[in-house]
């Protein structure tokens, strides 16, 4: 028994059988990806939700209708301009107390000038590529907020690099 | 402008500027052990917010008045009946978009049982210790679900180690 206790523009709230507060909100993905010089791509937000800024991985909600692929994909070429050649490393649920959100992580290689992307309407995005060792270190601190999907990101990279990570480890 | 929506058990909903929809949620922590084998300790959750089973870090919400180091000690001895000793390896927003819920992330070593430990109140819980490298690719086919912080806890293990992690390569 579900009772819908509100609806919004990015998340619906229910509760189910009285008691579990629980939270529908669309699938994510996320993007990492390195230059030449090892450093992670990032971008800076204004975080309404945790009250200040935040450097994450490339990283949005997929739309109806889309792959988790053409959703990193376009999430990579809004906020950066830049397009790559995906491939999907995981996914898991952000918080699965509570939500339903399903976060999926795409390593970007082969990255170039993607022609034609331009931002969302109205969000504003400022790039920063980042050395994973430092910003590591600052997030452990606390001296820089981000995301989840971004701390695994960099714990990826860290690990010896993109492509000859766990991932490679299968049994 | 904030705008109560919600006030339940778990979460807040808040509406800011009549635009942002906002989950204020209590932050949380999580445990990466393992054993002489390697493999890493976790639990086995239903989790209505999903609607199934996940496999977990040991991971809970911090009470009013506690620490993380204090929460996360409570919650590795109520699910799982062990003590050890915590440091913490890093700290991140669940999905910063949304919520404000920050989770920490400890590192457990030198385990040992907890006596007089029990688990929550009607929380059951069943113990896996699990094969990190299997573990991980279950989580990326879709074979297993989990969170987003186990598959951090994983990965750091998979680099070689909860000790000489990333977390040892400060610039």
């Amino acid at each position: 028994m579900r009772e819908l206790i509100f609806e919004g523009r990015i998340l619906r709230l229910e509760l189910e059988d009285g008691r579990w507060e629980i939270v529908r909100h669309a699938d994510a993905v996320a993007v990492v990806a390195r230059d030449e010089a090892g450093r992670v791509l990032g971008v800076w937000q204004q975080r309404p939700a945790v009250g200040g800024r935040t450097w994450e991985l490339p990283a949005g909600l997929i739309d109806d209708g889309e792959s988790p692929a053409q959703a990193a994909a376009r999430e990579l070429a809004e906020e950066t301009g830049l397009a790559g050649t995906l491939s999907p490393l995981t996914r898991f649920y952000a918080s699965p107390g509570f939500c339903d959100e399903l976060v999926h992580l795409f390593v970007a290689d082969d990255l170039r000038p993607e022609h034609g992307a331009s931002p969302d309407d109205g969000e504003v995005v400022e790039i920063e590529w980042r050395d994973p060792a430092s910003t590591w270190h600052e997030i452990a601190t606390g001296a820089l907020a981000t995301s989840g999907v971004t701390v695994l990101g960099l714990r990826h990279v860290l690990a010896g690099g993109v492509l000859d990570g766990a991932d490679a480890q299968r049994p």
